[in-house]
């Protein structure tokens, strides 16, 4: 039995579904197998800034419902960077020593803190500075995190991303009309890959594959020419014209991001090819949601993880899904692998076998 | 037994969810009960412009897998009204003649008409110049046809948009946020209403009730002073202020329209109360979508009424549901009485009782 | 505004979707809009049967995540009926004077009870002997409280039911096999002929006619002889033959009744016509469930309304569900008008015009 | 470009979610990108028997509806092993030159074959027998075949069982009840073992961990000492008893096996323990539902995977999912190793670390 520890366990980022699971599986393994306590801190590092922080005991009595709980019960917030925080004033502090000291406070042995690559790198260096005892579970509907084949929230949003896709194949089939669906994906196009496949996408763009915009009319005729008048496309928010040029409007100010590049396509494709086209943005729906048995089982596993990482004092170590384990790697390389799609793995080369057009000139 | 009949059907306006079912009873009972004809039309009144009419005979063979279909197999447009039809070089041409012709030239005995108060005007308008027999089956998301208690869509439409409000209130108890939810209703707020209640919104704006943005305001104002750091705000695309001016910009040329209220309501709030905010519009996800069973049960019950009516060759009437049976109107009667949400109703007086704030000083 | 009051809120009989929106709405409109309190009583009339009554104060707070949350907060049970309660040994006694001193030892002024009609007419006796302050609100699966359209569970119940047939569907279609659906409904089929209608059931069975066996082979075999290799049987686990014998093997238990029928007829059609067949039964999975939009619009709306009525001090009353507005009728005219499926009503006739064949010579 | 083919495909043993969207992309890669012709088989290798062979060309146009349907489009039967197939009188006869004869009347270049172990291990002996052209895809909800990490369907039935699950949870805390859940898995736990910790399921039997029901009834106690009045079980349908002998009632008949378990174990538990105790038998539903996302995507990488071993010629193999990405793998290699829970593996140690029983002594 590892020696009495009290733990605190705080979600960082963006939310996402499963967030829950993982909370609840460290709250039920550290208390029920281990008899630690777990301190649940609210809103993300911010809550270690707060004097005195903001937290609250968790036990295994309140955890019961959270399975089926999108979003985190913790909070988060992306209110700044901890190393140059925004002030009152336009000013920027670094507010490091707070967290660290918070921490303290709180008199924790160790830290699960749960996020995506930002977030994990932000926690990284508060730990090293300050010594402090972190294990790191990782999240991302984006599911870039490379050291991990999967992170909490990434099959939910690929769900949410390809029931859209269903039912605007429906309605586009009604009206042929070219339908765009516009989803996200900051900087790797794996929800709308997965979901494009999946929901039976004609067209699919997405951050690594440049698109030309010539490729994706020349399709749509291709299909019109066939005798077939809808057309279904697929967008990441933040793809890129072959010129090189981002033609997102992604502002400074992280989510605010969502519109523009859609609208921009589904102009475009009307203009070109005369299709009647229409533009939906799915936003932040992907984000919530009744978390998918996947992700409750990926987040129950990974809380698991968690706590026996730190039963054996193995810090400053992210767990991960490899080939159907969990295993253990060092948080330092896993921020450091970020995981693009592979232009020459298999999702791309089944979407060429389908036929999808991914807006180059392949 | 009925005589011997050749009948058309055809969907028109906006497609939703429960479609195919009715298409699929009114298959299954005219040939399985009746031993007629049914002749599919596509494109609504514009397939009876066409030279010959677009048209597919239809039988119960290829009928089997429409239950779960959403959308219609026939097709709709949205082209314009064949009164005034918009012509190449911009001129209108009245080519109601046409499609008089195009249901003698299918050699018609009579026409099933599915669609909206609009679509319904439109067809008994030419059935009346050209003596056609018409039935009508009343679809709209809106479920704004007075004479009906439920209409075709409705229900779908209204899990839809809950659903979507249940995703966004676990991201926005996770991040804190004011979400706003942009939904459809033109003229009516049903979809809103109904959708908002079961949903939990704080806040229904619905076009009925002119909405004054301080009212908007307190309401969050009150729930941040209660500890309450997020709000749910579900919005009808077409609401206004109290003033009376129509903030919504509802462009003329049919559903691009969907943009610009929920984003300005959105920030209005973000303003005036330093709440961060986000806007999410649910646009066409809200017609598609595999139709409910009660939309599955209602298109069904629709569909076997309608060949009824044709057997007992009362023309000129609507199928309606009242009191959970159905019934027959006269088509006059059902698109003289259009339905919004009854400001004295129970759906008010519930929304009320909750605490919800519907925007009016109430 | 209405005297400041205390009320008890409980829920009797069997579990199912929609209670905790009806708990909740009177919660927040007890509270929110009265300032009244607002006492939870645990597990039906067996809580106020226990020194002290097991119950719990509700409050605003604590009910923010019901909506999505199927079952009562409030637990229920069907340990026996008060008035001639199971003792040790045996025996039985009357233990409303026990209920109706719990009442008074919480010092309510008023009590909602949730139930079925066999629960509310207990509650009734109950409250008449007592001289408490009831009013009602209607719950079941079965959908068979005469007074109102609707109660709360039956939409959900009913998705459910449909759904699982979907599945059936797909199964049945790939196997070439008979697939029989065993689900709820003990007096009336509801749920089974409106699932079956919507799922496309070839052959529904409900208590309201007794079957014919010979008819149900005969349906298949008609399907069989026209190519369709596939079948599917909606049965209500209480139909009867049309020799008048119940073959269902209902326990004394209650609920240990789930067996039996579906599995008979399953037999007897592959013994009958040669063909696979396979037996489902839904069973308990029907009552549970995230709720369905509807039946969380229908539990928010009776809950405002119950309060309502004890604002007025209408008490004895049951709220309902009529042309889409809520009313209230005398408890004692609700019990009375039991709903069975009409045999003449508009489902029964779309099963027919569909050419659903149900169990008798029609 | 690979020389022009014509090539079949068909389904074997029991249908699952995710067969139609691999039927769909071998028709899409072979047509759309090879140009070749695509036969599909009905009724598996009994089509083949057929003279002549039932079957029916594929073509792009008729499968564009086929990610939503579940099951197969090409039927499949369980009639009997091709080598002792049992005919008329009660005899057995090697039928497997037939289905060699009927692979050449149809002048087919290659086969695609798509199974479980048992299924492929049978389409191999008959593929060697003839030197027909085989490639295979694995299916099977019990996701045991062990040359890949997913097969065709697996996730799609732990969605459904997982969802029963969450419904089960909510009447047995409603009722304080023990719910015992039977799910499919005739010699492997991995459904119930994936959907019990993602359904949050307090007990988990599977075939892999004899039970001993002492440990069983201990862990209802325990729950009933911490005031925990509900019980959530899952259990496999062919779990074991420790001592050794099967208590499930297999049936020779194949799948008439789904009954007995748990019954026998909820009333055992009721015996022992004094809960109130239920069970429900999920059934054939398991099989069917709308495909998942994942089984989509898993059937369209297949499909595409095994059109491209045959360009290659690349035949006797198996596709097989490794580590995010699409191999191949010899069929007598992935028939030989069948995949249980691993139970030193990541599952297990989670289920442990959550508490959660799994009959033995641990």
């Amino acid at each position: 039995m590892a020696a009495q520890k009290r733990i605190g366990i705080l979600t960082s980022g963006g939310d996402c579904a499963g967030l829950n699971a993982a909370i609840r599986a460290v709250v039920h393994h550290a208390i029920g197998t281990y008899g630690w306590e777990v301190i649940g801190i609210q809103e993300a590092t911010h809550g270690l800034m707060h004097r005195p922080p903001k937290s609250t005991r968790l036990d295994i009595e309140g955890i019961d419902q959270l399975l089926l709980q999108g979003g985190t019960i913790l909070g988060t917030t992306n209110k700044g960077n901890p190393f140059a925080f925004p002030m009152a004033g336009g000013t920027f502090q670094d507010r490091s020593a707070e967290i660290i000291a918070g921490y303290h406070e709180l008199k924790l042995d160790a830290l699960v803190g749960i996020g995506g690559d930002g977030s994990l790198a932000i926690l990284r260096r508060i730990a090293n500075q300050g010594n402090l005892n972190l294990v790191a579970i990782p999240k991302t509907i984006d599911n870039d995190v490379g050291a991990t084949e999967l992170s909490i929230g990434f099959d939910t949003a690929t769900n949410i991303a390809t029931e859209a896709l269903d039912r605007l194949h429906f309605t586009a089939a009604s009206h042929s009309r070219v339908m765009v669906l516009e989803v996200m994906g900051r900087d790797a196009g794996h929800i709308a890959l997965s979901a494009g496949i999946a929901g039976g996408a004609d067209i699919i763009l997405i951050p690594e594959i440049p698109y030309n915009l010539d490729n994706v009319a020349e399709k749509i005729r291709q299909r019109q020419a066939q005798g077939k008048k809808f057309c279904l496309v697929m967008v990441s928010e933040a793809v890129r014209t072959e010129l090189g040029d981002q033609v997102t409007q992604i502002s400074q100010q992280g989510e605010d991001r969502y519109g523009g590049i859609g609208k921009y396509i589904a102009e475009q494709i009307a203009t070109r090819t005369g299709a009647e086209s229409r533009v939906t943005v799915l936003g932040h729906i992907q984000r919530g949601g009744i978390p998918s048995p996947a992700d409750r089982l990926l987040g129950t596993v990974f809380g698991v993880a968690a706590v026996n990482l730190i039963a054996e004092e193995k810090y400053d170590h992210m767990v991960a899904w490899k080939n159907r384990e969990v295993v253990s790697v060092p948080i330092a390389e896993a921020i450091k692998t970020y995981r693009n799609v592979d232009l020459h793995g298999t999702l791309i080369k089944t979407a060429r076998g389908m036929g999808i057009c991914l807006g180059d000139d392949y």
